[in-house]
């Protein structure tokens, strides 16, 4: 299995309604793209001195569903809208032996 | 739940081998800290601009249960390990609904 983690910091003036709206289209995206296995999508709840504000993370059985993720036309709006009030992105894909 | 996601980039001179090492001491964190309810390890695969080195998933009940695992020795001393080769963490500590 590969997981796709993914981890925002984002302008102040992206707003917490603005936040839940993009979240909500992140968490329609499992059934619009069936080579997601699952997803989970949150703000930060901690506020430490190495916290981002929002996570991403999502399931697929190999690289060809995460590739079928990244150019999925619905996850390209997602894209869209995080492009233009990100301040930060760090991504790992890494495999999770099946057990 | 609570949901515990970090992504770390470290410098160079950590070497594979010490990298495979502390990720072993990662890995064994759920055995001795029993609020961990489950770790997810691993390093980047696919090396993308976003793509930082390595990621972990840990889920814990609640808040609680996520402190228990901040401050307990075992962890301490991957901290104190990784402390030393870091360029950056970034943490996101999000809550999942119980379905």
């Amino acid at each position: 299995m590969i997981r796709h983690v993914a981890v925002f910091r984002f302008v102040p003036e992206f707003t917490a309604d603005e936040r839940e709206h993009w979240m909500g289209l992140l968490r329609a995206l499992p059934a619009q793209i069936p080579s997601v296995r699952s997803m989970s999508v949150g703000p930060d709840v901690l506020g430490g001195a190495a916290s981002h504000d929002l996570a991403i993370v999502a399931d697929f059985d190999d690289l060809d569903g995460l590739d079928l993720y990244s150019r999925h036309p619905a996850h390209a709006e997602v894209l869209r809208i995080s492009a233009g009030v990100k301040i930060s992105l760090a991504t790992v894909d890494f495999e999770i032996p099946e057990s």
